[in-house]
């Protein structure tokens, strides 16, 4: 499948296409938005021979530049995820749009009414490595939230990238839409991505998804303002009070459900008054179930086929079946080790004393703080959005997961009748 | 007054102080920030003496160095700008706590309930210039909000400013909360603005308020995320039908009430078939009230002393007795004149038509979008907000006027009784 629409050539020439079809995409209604979104999941299904065969050149020059093994998975589309894919879009359809909610509102004494109201941000940029799914995902989420979307998908995806937004664009022109409102930008390579990141007032926001150096580049040396979806690593308290069998499968849970997740458990922190008594059962079923355990020498002896735990591995997403153990004095030094390793992700506490649950709750600073639940409920879905545009890990506009709504900015609308200020 | 509380010395040492104090601010209760702010009110007004004396000081360096007499104006305070600043303080007290509000929460379907709750955002530091009033207005913002605070008010208000600041750090003292939440970096010169910008893990956020070439450095260069308040090139559109009392009494109110504020209008859209029935009330009004009338070839025949309009005017912000006229075709010749000149602050249309008004209020990308009223009321304290922090002029965070919710962050708090993600 080529695109019969004509795109335009340079980078500077598409940052400007795409801000400008964005008032379009700002002013669709729900419905207009909805046949893109359903002619996305169609197309991608349709053009299943030739994103599979760009995919298959994508794959074929990874393996000639040595890329990983776990890269080169992430990057492969089959049939079965093209169909993931486009019942994914299928659900965006389902969910509320944004754009027009009144957050809040009042009328003046004077009359004069205002309205805080949700309204696109007008276009939205990504940056991400080698995962073609996000191309769809992004840009799914974006139109449904009214935005205009310019997508930096990285060399490695370049060729399924490419078939994959002519999708998109042929979909939005057969919505009535301008095609134009998407774009990709990978083969401006390096120079591409730090122009996009420079692109203030062309682009309004920029989310960065992938390894945490990639966030940490777009993160530092982006002008345009970014969300950042950070890396997690993420602790679970076990408080002199925690209940034994809350201890074991929460923190089993967390981290052997899906290790490869941000919201998986990286380090376990055990009140030295409890460590006898727990970290036994919690020990032997994370060991039964195949976790490397990480201890330090409190723990260690708890710990079937336990290795040493280094201050490198506290400051690790392992994002695989490894977990560190380490025994704490009290609550301040718990609080205080989460203060110096947490990426500010999700932090929880299995206890049964009320104090230590609120004073936890109030002074650990991250974006999802728990008592006596897995940390893996930190997810838009499980909170209920439906779908998640992912986790923000900053402080600023949104912090946690992010539903459409996080996609949105507002404006005041303010309707008088001849009103001036005395 | 010298401060009788042991300074951090070095730029580093100081942000990390602010850090560290900021936990005692988040978790202070309502009535110790109280406390610390009604200290501030008091020792504003008790420390008159040496803060007229020091602000002498900047004042005679300022002449020397050849400030502008508007620079010098708002660098000078007076006992009357103390008493005034004291009053804000207090009404800073009188305003809603926002931290711990819940935002929005729900009972998952496991019984699991999630809350995401107001935060304070930690760190708030602030750059402007030469305002020293600024100095005790963020500094109040910030303790209400829970926040630890750093200052970077510029040279030229050193003295007065340090001992604001002393005031501040005695006043949090003085209510059992750390001296270091407040803390000002001015000797450190352009050096200490730019590692402020770069204290990204120290600063939570970054406040530029000043000229226009001020925010924009900060926004461009910091790596801090940044509230960015901006300039307002603030326009008007009188349509066809437009009545012509209310864009006479509109237009002269936007413009005269206030010259020198951000919500004051600058230029003045009319459309064609309009021109010749609204603009010699219009301008006339205006001329009467000494605006200097800068105006388009259709429209200098109405403007009594007019001068002709230059593209440079519709880029400006006067803040004084000066506009732009320019007369336009249509309605999309308008929107048009406004998506290339405004800085998407505020803009406003006065109309009889209803598709017009609905068609401005979509199309138009600003802050804040009006029908039928003046300009001046897009502010906090019209708006309701009791204070306001500034006028945000960003689609990320905060849009428009931001009372104290605006300085806060949010966290989710999750309370379980067990529940693992299945």
């Amino acid at each position: 499948m080529s695109s019969t629409i004509a795109v335009p050539v340079s980078l500077a020439d598409r940052l400007t296409a795409a801000k400008a079809s964005s008032l379009a995409l700002a002013t669709a209604t729900t419905e207009q938005k909805n046949a893109a979104l359903r002619a996305i999941a169609a197309g991608v299904l349709a053009a299943e021979p030739s994103i599979l065969a760009a995919n298959e050149l994508d794959l074929a020059n990874g393996r000639e530049n040595g890329l990983s093994a776990g890269l080169l998975d992430r990057l492969t589309l089959t049939s079965a995820r093209l169909q993931g894919l486009a019942e994914a879009v299928l659900e965006v359809v389902g969910l509320t749009d944004p754009v027009g909610q009144v957050v809040r509102g009042s009328d003046l004494p004077n009359g004069v009414k205002i309205a805080q109201t949700r309204v696109p941000f007008g276009v939205v940029g990504a940056i991400y490595e080698a995962r073609p799914n996000v191309t769809i995902d992004i840009a799914s989420l974006a139109i449904k939230s009214g935005n205009a979307v310019v997508l930096r998908g990285g060399t490695a995806a370049i060729n399924t990238n490419q078939v994959l937004v002519d999708v998109v664009r042929e979909a939005l022109a057969g919505a009535g839409l301008p095609a134009d409102a998407a774009q990709t930008i990978d083969e401006f390579g390096r120079d591409g991505a730090n122009e996009l990141m420079r692109a203030r007032g062309l682009v309004d926001v920029l989310i960065p998804r992938g390894s945490a150096d990639l966030i940490q580049a777009v993160v530092t040396q982006s002008s345009v303002p970014v969300i950042e979806t950070g890396a997690g690593v993420v602790h679970i308290v076990l408080d002199e009070s925690a209940r034994e069998d809350w201890a074991v499968d929460i923190v089993r849970n967390a981290k052997v459900q899906r290790p490869s997740v941000c919201n998986a458990v990286e380090t376990l922190l055990v009140h030295k008054a409890a460590a006898e008594r727990l970290l036994p059962a919690v020990l032997g079923s994370l060991a039964e179930a195949g976790v490397t355990i990480h201890a330090d020498e409190t723990a260690l002896p708890y710990a079937p086929g336990g290795v040493p735990v280094t201050d490198d591995d506290y400051a690790t997403e392992h994002m695989s079946l490894d977990i560190s153990v380490r025994v704490v004095d009290d609550l301040d030094a718990a609080i205080a080790h989460i203060r110096r390793y947490s990426t500010q992700h999700t932090e929880a506490i299995i206890t049964n004393d009320l104090g230590n649950a609120e004073r936890f709750l109030a002074e650990v600073d991250s974006a999802v703080v728990m008592v006596n639940a897995s940390t893996r409920f930190t997810d838009g879905g499980e909170f209920g959005f439906g779908a998640e545009v992912g986790i923000s890990t900053q402080k600023l506009h949104a912090r946690g997961p992010m539903g459409l709504p996080e996609l949105t900015s507002t404006k005041w609308v303010v309707r008088g009748s001849g009103q001036i200020r005395g």
